[in-house]
């Protein structure tokens, strides 16, 4: 039977969420409710939900309940909802941390079924207009289910969200925790920490090149959200930043003591590790080879290059323009999907008088 | 009267530098030496030089010499050749950091012209073979003079460098070393320290988002390379890195004493710095206006947005894949020069049925 579901909170997860879902066999209708009316409106306009209402009343007809809402806005939510539950209403949430939520949802009766989620998608763009039904294709989405929740009933929500596109991981909270300080909350320390370096000194932006840039990208987040996700994953994030600390301080010491030897073992191995990633990732994301060619610049390049290779059926999966020159042209990064394609796409480009090349 | 120039070391950077400069109308001949003899054919071949010989032969016709190998290699060099240089003979470098490498060149005989150089170019690839004659275009490039260098010589210089279309900046070497310290050398060995935080755990790495894979793209660079540019610079990387760990150290305690509000102003501090860059900029890239495009996935789809674009003469000068479903679609950011050409361009998509927004 479809399923009515709530998404309380329709920002760029929530939105993306109810635009993906939208359509779909398993759900009978999508209800918004937010604090914020306009999001709402914008929500309905584009179709994300359709329909909205208080959190109250959603809460009654709800069979699935997503809170896409900041992480600590959850315990005001539970306390709300709480005594309003149908039995068998099935909670989960999108919160960048697990184990704090999971004891929040502690408290709900045993007649409702807990299940934590994290999509591990969206970036530095939020709110409702930036939804995008796509945003959850081949990325991770970590479920933490409660201890007492069936596998069925686990089953049952991955069905409903299969459509999508995610690939589900099962992990207990704590160890996704960890995880996230890892991969994603320190590197946020870390961006900021380096761009505050700098000490806003107009020389050193000036000069700052593509390494810094994309080092500090993520220094650009919502200062209020990373806050929030922070403190909401203190204990491992304190326990990760110590050993980061403690690894900075053996490499300052390294270069102190013209340990070059040792120093050299830290960035091989860092290097090693790196190189490693998209390998891992093959599940994910098509591999692909790269390609480099060199182009004028002008209107309608990139058209004519993806008309190049368009024609001969090799698709362009990523495109990276890596040096452009106002009035002369630039040096752009192709990726395609195979080593065959990157070598016809070679010959293709130099026929039609690119220069190109296989990185 | 034209010059000769000789250039010692053709990899990457000596190699474009060779294709910037070939046909010059202030050049005479560029003479290669390397101690790779195939990558001095490689360099004759693709027109990076016009001739090569050995290190002693170059020195004695050069009127610019211009050393391109690492750091490290200098001393030696200047011992080879300081004997055989002619009067007015310019020497410079370009080098990753200036002061070492300026106090390798204070032994040579007044009668030549030291001025150090760092054009800030270059990515992970390396070798002659990724050389790029537009590899410096828009780069900032510092000149370090030393401090006996009349300025013509430094004007002459620049004016034979002009071609490569770099921005150049004087300044003192010892005040360049610091800006690179924490502009470029601090980001890879925290780059390095963060992917070395994983401990190459499968899981961490399978979940490494696109936050975890900007911060860390430099720690895929060359392990000896970098080695020998943080040891080149240890004084200023140690002073910046023993700050940054002080910030890291306070960033552990608000996490600690749960002072969210000081966390909040360092993340806000940070988000402030790091988006001013693009508009302290504006000199050097074009400013640009972006847009998100909703495309599927499908051979020549780019080639079709450019089309669209192309034949209204708006210019595409950055262009990313934000998201990739096989199969299926894909999220495209595109940059374009301006604010109106953004509207437009979200107009035309729009016409041709591609789901379009200005960001």
């Amino acid at each position: 039977m479809p399923l009515n579901i709530l998404i309380a909170g329709v920002g760029l997860i929530g939105g993306s969420l109810g635009l993906a879902l939208k359509g779909s066999s398993s759900v009978n209708k999508i209800i918004g409710v937010d604090s914020d009316l306009e999001a709402l409106k914008k929500a309905e306009e584009l179709g994300a939900i359709d329909c909205y209402t208080s959190l109250s009343e959603g809460a009654k007809q709800a069979d699935i309940i997503i809170l896409c809402t900041p992480v600590n806005t959850f315990a005001s939510i539970i306390d709300e909802i709480m005594d309003l539950l149908r039995p068998g209403t099935i909670i989960t949430d999108t919160g960048s941390t697990k184990e704090k939520a999971m004891n929040t949802f502690a408290k709900l009766p045993d007649y409702v079924y807990v299940i934590g989620g994290h999509p591990m998608a969206g970036g530095e763009a939020i709110g409702i207009i930036n939804a995008d039904k796509y945003l959850f294709e081949n990325a991770v989405y970590v479920l933490t289910p409660a201890a007492n929740t069936p596998s069925d009933i686990i089953n049952q929500l991955k069905a409903v969200l299969s459509v999508i596109g995610a690939r589900f991981m099962i992990m207990e909270p704590r160890y996704h925790d960890e995880i996230v300080a890892v991969i994603s909350h320190i590197p946020h320390l870390l961006s900021a920490a380096l761009v505050n370096l700098t000490n806003a000194d107009r020389d050193k932006l000036s000069m700052a090149a593509g390494g810094f840039r994309d080092t500090t990208r993520i220094a650009s987040s919502n200062p209020k959200l990373w806050q929030q996700i922070l403190f909401s994953n203190r204990e491992s994030v304190i326990k990760y930043l110590d050993q980061l600390i403690i690894s900075l301080n053996e490499y300052r010491d390294m270069l102190d003591n013209h340990d070059e030897q040792q120093l050299f073992e830290q960035l091989k191995r860092a290097q090693e590790t790196r190189n490693s990633i998209p390998y891992m990732r093959k599940g994910l994301m098509p591999g692909f080879s790269d390609i480099i060619c060199i182009v004028p610049d002008r209107p309608g390049i990139i058209g004519e290059l993806g008309n190049i290779l368009g024609e001969k059926h090799i698709n362009i999966v990523d495109l990276e323009i890596l040096h452009v020159r106002e009035g002369d042209g630039g040096t752009i990064r192709i990726g395609v999907p195979t080593y065959e394609n990157a070598c016809q796409a070679v010959d293709e480009l130099k026929e039609h008088g690119i220069k190109a090349w296989r990185r």
